[in-house]
């Protein structure tokens, strides 16, 4: 007798993904890929989930919400800032009784409330997660199943939050190839404020006042591989930032004030002609530079 | 008979190059290793010379200046900003009767300026240049022969240079392999600022500012593709771009000032909550960004 060879049982039951741009979709691609979910649903308003099925991503679009999540026993959302409140109400009714849920959103104490006032008693088992694998690119045809492979995945639980639910939203990132970190949710909001969020406001900065000056088309032609890439995040979606950087007013406005405080003393120095200054200046940041590997 | 392999004459005789890090020991090491030059001599201060020569970016390695540039047909300046007027002095008296000089300084009126005075009659056979091939590494290690392929070269002929001069540089950059372009001086330091010194001035204020807060090490743990990106250049020599700055500073200090005023917009609206007027500057951004092929 030969043995028959058996697919491992899927490490998910239903998976509903709520958003399926680039992050979500990808979320749902590399589940379906790697054949950890019995089944991979996806929702979007307009025709986002038919587009994402079309590409594979997902197993079916759902036409709502409620029919999205409900007997899901895993639920992510992946949805711009703007409508994860939205999104986690109308999931609320329709959860399976033990149905875990999670987010992607770039912020996290603003969908910490939100999941608290929609949630109800499911707040406990809503894990708040952030993967850090953005890009400048984004819909469902940007989405990829490896996206994750190498990221890093940021879970923020509450003290209400059940281990069970913390370990399944685990495992889900590590089977995806993501490494974790758990972090508190004000720590992470400040600390991606400072490595995310407001270099995005400088990098669309740079790009509006070149835009919007004299040299706007010699520009485009005289780039180099310095603009480029010190631009290169300007190029992302203005609403999806705009909500962001609004969302996590605070922190950013904290880091545009220190930001602007080391401008205005370069910009002095230039001006006074100090070379000491400027350079005394220009070592502390490449030494930090230099050390991020 | 069989017909003799011939190797076709070298384009030009000997070549002196006057600093030997990332440029100069590019430039120096792709006319060796093309066969472009019956001899390239190599000078620097300091130890610069001796290690460009064991690289094999140079032939030889002259004590002096006047040694250097003596009996050669093309001098090629890459040297940092205060160092020009000072090698061009030194060379002058050594010059080979139609030697032609040029330079690869970020900045062009200056050196112009410098020439003009340095150079007296062989200021006619001085062609101001500018190979756009920065990178945030330095030093001879740093050059490599391919490093102008595919670059830009910009020459900026002065109304008193011989053409027979221009000729000869833009058939060096030509032959390393350089896209050329022909542009004013005063319209290349608008541009160039723009484009290049203000971005990096940019970069190391936000690397400055991080390094200086109170999350610059978890910053470095947690930053992604986009932050690298975008402080990639605060990485590069404090003193070669505050000599840079310094150099450009009313252009610079006009970038700064239209640089500054779009920030406060983007705070501003940040702000007050004004979504509205912060993804309008946004869209702007990431139009102009989008168009940077």
């Amino acid at each position: 007798v030969t043995p028959q060879a058996q697919a491992p049982a899927p490490a998910f039951g239903r998976v509903a993904v709520l958003g399926v741009g680039l992050i979500g979709g990808s979320v749902a691609g590399a589940l379906r890929q790697r054949r950890l979910a019995a089944e991979v649903v996806g929702y979007a308003p307009g025709d986002g989930a038919r587009e994402a099925q079309a590409l594979g991503l997902i197993d079916s679009a759902a036409g709502d919400v409620g029919s999205a999540v409900a007997g899901a026993e895993l639920v992510v959302v992946a949805a711009p800032i703007p409508a994860i409140a939205g999104l986690l109400a109308a999931a609320a009714p329709a959860l399976a009784p033990g149905a875990v849920v999670t987010d992607c959103a770039s912020t996290k104490a603003s969908v910490v409330e939100a999941a608290r006032h929609a949630l109800g008693e499911a707040f406990e088992r809503f894990v708040p997660g952030h993967p850090i694998a953005g890009a400048e690119r984004h819909g469902p045809q940007a989405a990829r199943a490896n996206l994750f492979e190498g990221a890093l995945a940021v879970v923020c639980p509450q003290p209400a939050t059940r281990t069970q639910a913390v370990d399944a939203v685990c495992a889900m990132w590590a089977a995806l190839g993501a490494r974790l970190v758990t972090m508190d949710a004000a720590q992470h909001d400040a600390v991606f404020a400072e490595v995310s969020h407001w270099p995005h406001a400088v990098a669309f900065a740079l790009c509006g006042a070149i835009a919007a000056g004299g040299n706007a088309l010699a520009a485009r032609q005289f780039a180099g591989a310095g603009l480029r890439d010190t631009t290169r995040i300007g190029a992302s979606s203005p609403t999806l930032w705009a909500d962001i950087l609004l969302d996590n007013r605070g922190e950013v406005l904290d880091c545009a004030r220190r930001f602007g405080d080391e401008l205005d003393a370069v910009v002095g120095a230039l001006r006074a002609g100090d070379r000491d200054e400027l350079v005394r200046r220009f070592e502390a940041a490449s030494r930090w530079r230099g050390g991020l590997t």
